[in-house]
């Protein structure tokens, strides 16, 4: 019953090339052409050189709305002794594009002409040969090379082609990828209801796109259960009737995983398996003269997989290389990555002073916000063992430059009023983006320390005092300026099941034998807040089950207690309402914004601080209960 | 008869930002909402924040294949008390993504059990709580902000959406905008035969796909001749029926230029004339609610007037910005623009270097080849008379900087061989361009003396050895180290309209009083051979007509002889038999490219000898006429 399939562990590049080399032998990679109108051709590739058929302009037209000389007639005008022209025979009306009459060779604007009488004209400067006058061929001569080959035509180049005569040029023909989801867990979007184990099929709706952005047409096939007969029909089916297969998934060595079986039979396997991460179980091979990729399931798995091994393939098919950007950035944390393999990890950036920060996003391949939010992508090559914090590191940019140049850095506690900073901000500066990465409040001020930010979220109780915030700042960035800002007061509290089945009424039942509690990680604001008040109960942390187990924002604390992994956790009232939880206060705190003084004067910046005081900000805010903004905007040190 | 009008000439930022401020007055900019599938919505933009429906994963779903377990089951396992656990009781199968069996909290992989018998798995190792477990919203919790609003949405985002369970998301409507072209001269692409003064229309279909890649739907309207009542009516009728009209052209002062009348009349015309160059006559209105503008006819006002005025019509309609990106480039030639005027100046950009250069290409607003050849743009302020050689300009990119940096940039005689090299050199290595001005030897020269190309493409007869382009490298470039690399021989000869009306049968013809020539510029190569070879026959220049006269390319003197304006000229066989001209040899002379040493080794530029030496450029070259390749890709010094 149980089939172990050991999959190869080969390197990368050898791999890769080995396979490009293997369709390319087979004919596989040969760009075919197709002719386009050329109304419909922006964003196609061109074939062949284009030439002009005609010339630009096709005659000698006149430049100026004005009067068509012969220059020859007018060399003795000037102001002393102003020439009068007849109309109709020296001189004939033109306006701007109009032919040139025979034998005349020159434009007098209309602005250099005086009416002294009707039909006649009269100057005061000679004409010069062609003066305001467009020869023919100026802009293109016939024959002459309009656009080079491979080139990807844009708006401007429609006009060369339609004023070079042209109504059809040849351009590459877009290959055709078929796209087969398979899985019998797979269920279509808006599927309901939703059963456990159901998995909503979207990564050939994401691939699709993607083959559609390099200029494919993508053909997507229903999707196709783990039934070995169908899927071998399917794929045969896919390779006769399209340039490209792409299968996914069905890559890996599981129960079900009969694709690299399938190909194999149908045609060739060159590879099963490549010493990456994500994405290693990936299938590359080829039916008759066609590729076929088996790609893994997880959507970060099969877009690196895409990247790797399906671009290059349609890249070669439309004769074009996407050119990839690459920076040079810091890392922010430590960044840990088993030897052998090519790890790729997906990072944010942000400008923070003269540095690019890169932060390393979580690293599951099942995670696909992990894709939304990255900025680039790092490759830890099979001979490291990763790198240190502070480390420079090239990565390939997913995003322009200039969007990541204007981004907020935002490190520390998460908050949801900061997410909606964040959108009111994109809203109102659709050139400013906000980007927050959520390490707890100690974590935000050391990234602040270290440059890595430009300003943190934090609700730091200092014990001594009662006082949030400003003793850590003396504590943790003597010598910093730093501006604080409130955000927000927000209650903090017990989290529990809808109708608290637990019966829990405050912190002092966290020791029951019978509640698993979910904690937040060492460091965070929260985590301090609990801390502190246990200590005020005189409860021992070490008698409450669960307290080990650290989650990192509040939803993921509100996720925990709503699918029964815990009890309860301590967390803010949005976070509790946004899944239907019951939530117990335990106490307000205060949530400030610490941002660098030397920050606070960037137009991003000033623009942030100005959604602070807006309504459209306060409103969304309050609409999410549990928050206080008496204090919003407010300078608090 | 003469209908003069004066156009305004308002400085530019005030009458823009009037104009946007009065459609904003009006609601004439309120972006509007739609709802769209997810699956069709790469490249839209969202209107407000999406909020995950559901969670993902949305049960706890094991995230290896392999077996779930109890965790608090396994503690006890090690390598010294293997555990065996009963399949289907302590162990259920599980692939990835399967879901957790209720009241299993664990994963144990596949790889890490061995089966001692049938329903038995044995483990050596306790398994951790909720591990190789991707926990119920682990990557997204309901509730929780998928993507902010004003976010044009990528393939990868549709992963997210459909992943939070959306299947349809509110995006902004695309602005529909009426396109109308007019003019009575205009007749439609394909036209046969064109008649003189007939001028394809395509700045409509250049427009319309600048509007379509900002996120606008065009609307194009047939072409509307020079008509008060026709035009009347249409205008009337597209903004009845879209957000946003353009009418291009008769803007400007000439005699059947209607359409500010006719905006007036229907509406208002808030400004008509603005101080820029090129697109002075711009008309800026509105009818009703709807923006109405007038864009001058000459493509490269049109396109440079849309950029200016239409462009953030239709980006505070979707609520997007297009971040322009910006460098600073070294000017390679000196830049006149008149005081008073906003001028906007096409330049053509390249790395030499450390330094970026700008060279500004030719202004007339007629030339659409300008706006193709384009990477980037200058604005010449109005207080400034322009810019000296060698000065820092602030530039507008049009073209990514990644492809600019690929680019080589070659300076100095024009050959159609070069155009051939580049074409053949893109095909081959699609991530590298050869960019080409054409300013003759001698400038090619110069322009690498001081640091501004790769390499010159030279053709330099030497009076005293008689030898080609050696002698000029020692004089122009002393201790300057270059390669020099035959390119080819090539006839140059005069070139006669066919039949060779004129009877022209030698350089000796060419003083004849019945004769008009056109000449070569100064410090070209043609222009050195003609004046040595009128100085071996004993010719004097001075009893040439038309000697003074000079054009730029072979091409340039090729149309004007075919058209007329001359009866003969200097010049090489493919560009005679390109228009169809008679060829009369005169000389066989070698042209070279000359390159910097610095860049020899760069691997774009040996990526360009190596297309030198290719069977395909040859072919394509020898086909031309007129080019003997023997010593092709041979060092010559």
């Amino acid at each position: 019953m149980i089939n172990q399939v050991f999959l190869d562990n080969a390197p990368l590049e050898q791999t890769k090339q080995n396979y490009l080399n293997k369709l390319a032998d087979a004919g596989a990679l040969c760009p075919k052409a197709e002719p386009v109108a050329v109304s419909a051709a922006v964003g196609r590739i061109t074939d062949t050189a284009v030439r002009a058929r005609i010339s630009s302009p096709h005659y000698h037209a006149s430049a100026m709305d004005g009067f068509a000389v012969r220059a020859c007639d007018t060399f003795q005008a000037s102001e002393a002794t102003p020439l009068r022209l007849k109309l109709g025979i020296d001189a004939v009306v033109v306006d701007t594009g109009d032919p040139l009459p025979v034998g005349f060779d020159a434009v007098i604007r209309i602005e250099d002409v005086s009416f002294p009488a009707e039909e006649l004209i009269e100057i005061t400067l000679g004409a010069v040969p062609w003066q305001h006058v467009r020869v023919m061929g100026e802009d293109l001569v016939a024959t002459e090379m309009v656009l080079p080959a491979n080139h990807k035509i844009r708006p401007f180049d429609l006009g060369a082609l339609f004023t070079a005569g042209l109504t059809e040029i040849s351009v590459r023909a877009k290959p055709k990828v078929a796209i087969l989801p398979t899985g019998t867990e797979l269920v279509e979007p808006g599927t309901e209801p939703l059963e456990r184990g159901d998995i909503i099929e979207f990564n050939s709706r994401m691939l699709g796109a993607m083959v559609e952005e390099i200029g494919g047409e993508a053909v997507r096939f229903p999707i196709v259960t783990d039934d070995y007969h169908l899927l071998k029909r399917t794929i045969a089916k896919a390779a006769a009737e399209t340039d490209f297969v792409i299968v996914n998934a069905g890559s890996s060595a599981g129960r079900e995983d009969f694709t690299a079986k399938v190909i194999g039979e149908l045609g060739q396997v060159f590879a099963h398996g490549v010493a990456i991460k994500p994405g290693k179980p990936v299938i590359l091979g080829m039916i008759e003269d066609k590729p076929v990729i088996g790609l893994p399931g997880y959507p970060g798995s099969a877009a690196l997989t895409f990247e790797l091994f399906a671009v290059p393939v349609l890249e070669a098919m439309l004769g074009t290389t996407k050119a990839s950007e690459q920076v040079t950035a810091t890392l922010t944390r430590k960044l840990v990555s088993p030897l052998g393999v090519d790890e790729f990890v997906r990072v944010k950036l942000g400008q923070v002073g003269e540095r690019l920060m890169a932060t390393p996003l979580a690293r599951g391949a099942g995670l696909v916000t992990t894709l939304v939010q990255a900025d680039g992508v790092i490759q830890v090559c099979r001979q490291s063992e990763g790198f240190h914090a502070g480390h420079p590191v090239n990565v390939e940019l997913l995003r322009p430059l200039r969007e990541i140049l204007r981004t907020i850095v935002v490190i520390g506690s998460h908050d949801q009023a900061l997410d909606i900073l964040g959108d009111v901000l994109h809203s109102v500066h659709p050139n400013y983006y906000l980007s927050s990465a959520h390490v707890g409040s100690l974590g935000g001020l050391l990234a602040l320390r270290r440059g890595e930010a430009h300003l943190a979220g934090i609700h730091l109780l200092d014990e001594q005092t009662g006082e949030y915030n400003l003793a850590y700042l003396a504590k943790l960035l003597p010598g910093i300026p730093v501006k604080l800002i409130n955000l927000s007061y927000r209650s903090q509290g017990l989290m529990v099941r809808a109708g608290n089945p637990k019966c829990i009424r405050d912190l002092r039942d966290l020791t029951r034998p019978d509640l698993q509690f979910i904690n937040r990680q060492a460091g965070s604001g929260t985590r301090l807040l609990l801390d502190q008040k246990l200590k005020q109960e005189g409860l021992n942390p070490d008698r409450i089950q669960g307290y080990a187990r650290e989650e990192f924002t509040h939803m993921a604390v509100a996720v925990a207690v709503a699918s029964g992994a815990a009890d309860c956790g301590l967390g803010v009232l949005s976070a509790a309402r946004a899944l239907g939880l019951e939530f117990i206060p335990v106490a307000e705190e205060r949530y400030d914004l610490c941002i660098l003084q030397e920050y606070l004067n960037q137009p991003h910046v000033q623009a942030l601080l100005a959604v602070l005081e807006s309504a459209a900000f306060k409103q969304r805010v309050l609409a999410l209960g549990g928050y206080d903004l008496r204090d919003c905007g407010r300078t608090m040190n």
